[in-house]
Formats: C-alpha cells, sequence, structure tokens
C-alpha cells in the first residue's frame, strides 16, 4: 500500500521495543513529510551509535575506553558503585551526589529469563576489588526480586575481598504520598527511621 | 551522562511525534545493543524514505511517477476516491473492496491550526475531474468536524464538474458495541438504515 522504502522503513522502527505497527506506520509518515536534513540527522545518529563500546574497566557505555568517569582523577577510584545497566548509572549521575566510579553488571539475575550470574559482569568486579585500593562497593541494583537477588550475589562474591559492601536505603521516595505507599516499603522505612532531635 | 553519539540518538529520536525523553533513551539504549546489521539497516530505511515523493495526478507517496495505482491500467479511471491523507488511502486499500483511483487531498481544513482551502490538493482534483472522463467522485474524508468540512468544500468545488459527487456511508462501525455507541452515530445508522425483508 506504501511504496517499498516507506515499508521497509514501518518494518525496522516496528523491530523497536514498545513500537508497534500502528507507531511504526505513524512514524514513518511522518519522516517522509519531515526536512531531508532532519530524516538525514537522524539517520546519522542512528548509525553513529556503532562507535559506541563498554568500557574494559567498569561496562558503562562509552566511545572512549576507559570511559570519561573511569579516566576522571577527581572522582574518587576508592568507592565503585554496582549499578544494573547504564540507564540506571544516568540517573545516578543525573542526582549529582556521588563522586565515585561505578560498575556496570549489564543486567541482573533472571532465572525465568534465563539469565544467571555467568551473565553478569560479576567476575571483573571481584577482580577489580581483589586489585586493591577500593574502600567501599556500594550496590545499587534495584529495588525488585532480580535486584535484591542480585544484590545478594554481589555481597556473596565480594566476599573476604577486603572492602566494606553497602546497599542503597531503603524508604519513602522523596515527594512519594504515605496513604499509597505499599507496606514493605513503610516497613522498610520504620526500620530506617533516623533520630530528629 | 551518555557517550555523545547515544546523546545524539535521544536528541534526534525524541523529536519524532509521540516519542518523548523517556522512550527516546529507552530506544537509544536498545539499540547501542542491538546487532549492528539491525541497526545499519534502520539507518537505511531512515535515509531511504528520501527518494519518496508524490504522485503527480493522486498526491499519494511513491517512488516512481506516476504511482502504481495510477499507472495501473486494471484500476477504474472513472472513479476518483477522495481522502485527506495517505494512511487513510492505505486503509482503504488494506480494504480491499474499492478498485478506482484515489485523490489526496494532504490535509483537512482545520481553521484553528491555519489550514484553509489553498493548503488543500483542491485545484488539482478539480482539473483532474473536469478533463473528463471521470463518472463519480467518492469523498472519503475523515467523519470528524474537519473532514466534514473539507466534504462539503470538495463538494461546492466540483459542483457542474459532470462527475456524480458522493460521500462514504454513515453508520454502526462493524464489531462495534450499540451501548457504547454516540448518539450522533446512531442516529446516523438509523437514517441510513436499509430493508431486510
Amino acid at each position: 500500500m506504501y511504496p517499498k522504502a516507506v515499508n521497509n522503513l514501518i518494518t525496522a522502527l516496528s523491530r523497536l521495543p514498545g513500537i508497534g505497527s500502528k507507531t511504526a506506520e505513524r512514524l514513518a509518515l511522518f519522516l517522509v513529510r519531515a526536512p531531508a536534513a532532519e530524516v538525514q540527522a537522524l539517520a546519522r545518529a542512528v548509525a553513529g551509535v556503532g562507535a559506541v563500546k563498554a568500557c574494559g574497566v567498569c561496562f558503562n557505555l562509552t566511545e572512549s575506553d576507559p570511559c570519561p568517569i573511569c579516566a576522571d582523577p577527581n572522582r574518587d577510584a576508592q568507592s565503585i558503585c554496582v549499578v544494573e545497566t547504564p540507564a540506571d548509572l544516568a540517573a545516578l549521575e543525573a542526582a549529582g551526589s556521588y563522586r565515585g566510579r561505578y560498575h556496570v553488571l549489564s543486567g541482573a539475575l533472571s532465572p525465568l529469563d534465563g539469565v544467571g550470574p555467568e551473565a553478569l559482569r560479576l567476575r571483573e568486579l571481584v577482580r577489580r576489588v581483589k586489585q586493591g585500593g577500593v574502600r567501599e562497593v556500594i550496590i545499587a541494583t534495584n529495588p525488585t526480586v532480580e535486584g535484591e537477588a542480585t544484590a545478594d550475589l554481589v555481597a556473596r562474591s565480594l566476599a573476604g575481598c577486603g572492602a566494606v559492601v553497602t546497599r542503597l536505603g531503603y524508604g519513602m521516595p522523596v515527594g512519594g504520598d504515605l496513604k499509597y505507599m505499599d507496606g514493605l516499603t513503610l516497613s522498610r522505612s520504620l526500620e530506617s527511621r533516623r533520630k530528629l532531635s
């Protein structure tokens, strides 16, 4: 029904996650009518991600190896924050309060999806910590079943490595509403209550 | 927070309609991890829509001019179906019951968006019909306020052109549910009721 070039684009776009055939059709028809410069910019940007690879040290996404964070002498090399994905790392960087280094596991344990310990960059983390010079490992996996199981595995793998292993704190999210909060979160925030005066 | 190539892609993707910055981020991170062949296929597909233009006769999207439908001798040249967009044309073609030609207006009247009669391919339609050989013009603009106003304008513009001008029928959509149908649709389907026996 559409010219071949449009059908090709619809097919390619509908392979993206969360983009169904109707959305792909809408996007393709938008691009057909968009200025040529904008379309070419998108094509170049898509092709350009071929230059992105994983940092050899922390497995964050990078164009240079080691990545800018690992290469930054102003960041605390004694502290490693362990995250599941580059997106989690980006969220922590956006928060702006952490000035140490990272380690991207590239996933979380998920037996149902066939993701076992060998699929994670865990051996590389243990090697980094065993090399010495690391004071603290902060486990910042997600507060989900998979993330908790992964945190547990990471903590056990690092036992006896000579570094303090910590976990991000649980509690109320800032801006949340108590009456809509689940019981487990409330229990955790009771446990982690702090003295004010 | 991400490498430049990833940020470029996020920016380019978030220019697409209905793609916010979070979705663009998710898509970009998917593409970073996708096989290189798939990423290159998408880049080529995006760049490829540059070859798509409007048919000189009916203004449908095409890579050849005139488009395959206008060039097809098996399609009834005496019948022209007037639609708003190439997507509407594609929906009618997918239905498969129409064997005539088309005319894509490239929009509908929408004074609030600054779309007046001169923005539509109306003059070209009148010229096509005045050239003769057209028996019927079927107005298939959308059953919306804009589509109805456009249908009215098209009908008035074609008055005295020598062709029968018709409008797509109103009524219940097949598979619909009477209790969820709006009153106007129900009134229209009462008006267009047909004798069964």
